[in-house]
């Protein structure tokens, strides 16, 4: 039954971009780049720094160009960031970013309503980053919002999700990644959306992103690894939300995947322990506690031990 | 890859029992009754209503027959009680009770520290309550606790909990539910367990009993079910903790369990909304929030239409 089971998973951590943007105080640069350092010295390899988006949209990252200038560049992790415009694109290239992420719905009504224009619209307009980046030697990561649910909409059908996501390779992306952006989906649904984009995209270029809204974000990955899915998002403390939907969790704590991945006696390369660690660091500057089982189950075993 | 997974799952609702014997504050017992009625109402079938207990050990359950009498008893709904011993089991003989709960641990060190008694001799001390039972057409329960980890020794090999299971089948037990008491079972030891049982346990009288200590608890039932199992453990709002592990949840939650089953086309005859209303009943009574990522996902939905 777990024949296609990968044996090493890389895991993205994209709590520095996605989870501190939606932060409603902004952190303070010194601060985000001491948790890159932590996630770094913790063993990941692939880190979403920041975005290049205005920051009339979003102040939260404004520190853009401060935090890429401050943070170590070992050898071996490469290190991406969001990139809507052209103008993000230059940001992205003067800081020496390895990756660009971009980005389109899969949902039509969630388009219009978040960047008021087609998703067919959306996409032609990430043409020219998709094509400067190729150009200048840097990746194309694409995500395919809203693949398993749309707060608008309601349900997305696959065929949906599986046309985002040739149009994104079509102008250029190097990876797919499949966002349950709102958290909804469950593994039967996820299995069947990432069957049928594998048509489409390489196993090695296909990753999941999922919320933790309703709890199954770990089902939805261990469903993924039984399809051979080697590459997941996630965020150190589950930092993050969803503007979106109320109540909404963060995207699912890297701490929760890793347990659950070592556990199967999958590779992460990534020292537990001092995961736990950075999340306690960034959770600590934001004066809450971790939304993470894992980070609070072991912080709770170390202060009777 | 999932030609075993089943059409219907039946959720035992162990919040009542499991759930309210862990708070240091008992509940009254008309509470308690409207939290069964409730249960009832949202289509659970099997309730873990009370334990038959003395009320020196766990004062929580000192009003076990005054719940049992104040229960309606519709047909189709088993009502279960846990029952230490002979005394407990005349009490739920006395209060009508369909089926009583034994339990043994699969740790030597866990029964010690627990029990004070070898496993063996835990056992033993269940066989006059599970003749008794039979003698009166009473259904036996058998509960494996600590099979997936120990908070003492740490490590529960598989072949400790297939013998725990064969004993307690010698002694005269229909079902074996598998309990992973402290939450740190991950979807691999859990599958491999379950497989090992299965030679001596038939499908329709295995279970899972997961605590989301460590998030994993989704995710092994998830596992369980490509095993063809059919049958769980919940807890209304994630009722309940284990006091072996500071900072530990309690039983997964059956809201989180129906989302993830009606998610992937598996009938459990409950009704989601109604469900929720008892989380959120029995939640309201003590004073906090359900500890239930859909129950607190679907509640700040209402709010908001």
């Amino acid at each position: 039954m777990n024949a296609m089971r990968p044996t090493h998973v890389t895991l993205v951590d994209v709590g520095p971009r996605d989870g501190l943007q939606n932060e409603a105080q902004p952190v303070p640069a010194a601060t985000k780049i001491k948790l890159v350092h932590r996630l770094q010295a913790a063993g990941l390899k692939h880190i979403e720094v920041t975005s290049f988006v205005s920051p009339k949209w979003v102040p939260q990252m404004a520190d853009n160009a401060e935090v890429m200038a401050g943070i170590a560049r070992p050898p071996g992790v490469r290190h991406s960031v969001l990139t809507p415009n052209m103008k993000g694109f230059e940001g992205a290239l003067a800081a020496g970013a390895d990756e660009v992420v971009i980005f389109a719905a899969a949902s039509e009504a969630f388009s219009q309503r978040n960047i008021n224009c087609s998703i067919a619209e959306s996409i032609e307009r990430f043409r020219p980053v998709a094509e400067a980046a190729r150009a200048h030697g840097l990746r194309v990561r694409a995500a395919v919002s809203c693949a398993l649910g749309c707060p608008y909409q309601g349900e997305v059908g696959t065929d949906a999700v599986v046309d985002v996501a040739q149009r994104l390779l079509d102008i250029g992306a190097h990876h797919i990644g499949i966002a349950d952006t709102i958290g909804v989906g469950t593994a039967g649904r996820v299995s069947a959306v990432m069957e049928a984009t594998l048509k489409h995209v390489p196993l090695a270029e296909l990753s999941g992103h999922f919320h933790d809204t309703y709890g199954q974000a770990l089902t939805n990955i261990h469903a993924c690894l039984q399809l051979g899915i080697h590459t997941f998002d996630a965020s150190v403390a589950g930092l993050g939300g969803c503007p979106y939907a109320k109540g909404a969790t963060g995207n699912v704590a890297t701490e929760d995947v890793v347990y659950l991945l070592h556990g199967l006696g999958i590779h992460t390369g990534i020292d537990l322990d001092a995961l736990v660690d950075a999340g306690a660091f960034i959770s600590g500057a934001l004066g809450r506690k971790p939304v993470s089982r894992v980070a609070n189950a072991l912080l709770a075993k170390r202060t009777t031990h």
